[in-house]
């Protein structure tokens, strides 16, 4: 095989780890807010092998790219691509992380009563898994379009975030200490899950800064030309 | 010159940027901090001008190591910095967006008269600033002995935010509804420097990554060979 062919061979093959590692990072997600919902710890439990996996995966992208960028030295499109793949390898390993930092909250959750019906909560874990799904699919299909889409969903989940934390906050205020630990267990994962949300977001960003050549990660910052 | 001075010359210039970025962003902690502890919203002002730059940072240094990676294709020590270089100004651009979060806090901590006297939440600050420098000194005068020091101050910031919820935990239990709003903020400003620390942590694996070609990112992970 040419050295051309081995290159996108190659690079099909990183694309195909950063989605096997968007799945595990998404499933973790699943799982925690599963077993809040359901109340059933056992089906937290093995966010603790995910993350394993997870970790060894950001490892393994890693040493991909700086094999890629020091047999091929890549440039333009690729070369973006390439340092694009180690920057979301970053941010699917944090969402693993605060799928740890959510079933060490649950875990408090499961056991105390359960604090009121949980609406906005799974909500959240909803939009915020599909907006992982999104982003790595824009990834793999070069498709801007959807990483805008992903980056739009964004604001829903910070409302939301906002309004879990402003109802839990009365709720506090109104009723007795027993669900003091609860309710802040429960703002907390909100915020957690409003952070998946934004690494979602940052991928997004990635992806169109990859395909169009142009940075939107951050908007307000004047770029001279 | 010659292409290899020049290399090295950008190389010294992207340090220099890294550490004013660093500084920057530590300044921004400094600031939110000051403001809780003296009750001066004044001083946490300044804080979104300093994040603009802390945003404005990063991309320059993604745009100078993309340009120094298509230029002088280098391999070995310096690829491997050029690669921490991209991480670790997303690391600092993190710094820069949680030392926003604590200032929205402090805003909230501000409007009502103050809950407790703060010990620990400016004792974790101090340290976190701590690592900061040092993980960033560390970087610039490619030492992984300081690298390591930065590592293991992460524990005590991890105990003093347990520390920090479980003493507000209970003040919110045995207090009066006025006090709950107070204590989730400064519950939320502990774990935001926690993380800021997880941040100055990453920066400092990093440099060990580089300086010894040796990744101690996830220690649990078992690595063939």
């Amino acid at each position: 095989m040419d050295k051309l062919r081995q290159f996108d061979k190659e690079l099909a093959d990183l694309k195909s780890r950063l989605l096997t590692m968007a799945e595990i990072a998404a499933k973790m997600t699943d799982h925690v807010i599963t077993a809040l919902a359901q109340r059933d710890e056992s089906i937290a439990r093995d966010v603790d092998g995910l993350e394993l996996d997870v970790n060894r995966m950001q490892l393994e992208i890693d040493e991909i790219v700086l094999a890629l960028l020091a047999t091929h030295q890549p440039v333009a499109a690729d070369l973006r691509f390439l340092l694009a793949a180690t920057r979301i390898g970053g941010e699917l390993e944090r969402v693993g992380d605060l799928a740890i930092n959510i079933s060490q909250n649950v875990r408090t959750l499961l056991q105390q009563p359960p604090v009121k019906p949980l609406i906005d909560i799974p909500k959240m874990a909803r939009t915020a898994r599909d907006m992982l799904d999104k982003a790595v699919q824009a990834l793999v299909t070069s498709d801007p379009l959807m990483a805008q889409t992903v980056i739009v969903m964004d604001d829903a989940v910070d409302d939301l975030c906002d309004r879990v934390r402003d109802d839990l906050l009365e709720f506090m205020k109104k009723n007795s200490d027993m669900i003091v630990e609860s309710s802040l267990a429960l703002v907390l994962v909100a915020r957690h899950l409003e952070r998946i949300a934004d690494h979602a977001t940052n991928i997004a960003e990635n992806v169109i800064l990859v395909s169009q050549g142009k940075d939107v990660r951050h908007p307000n910052v004047h770029r001279p030309g």
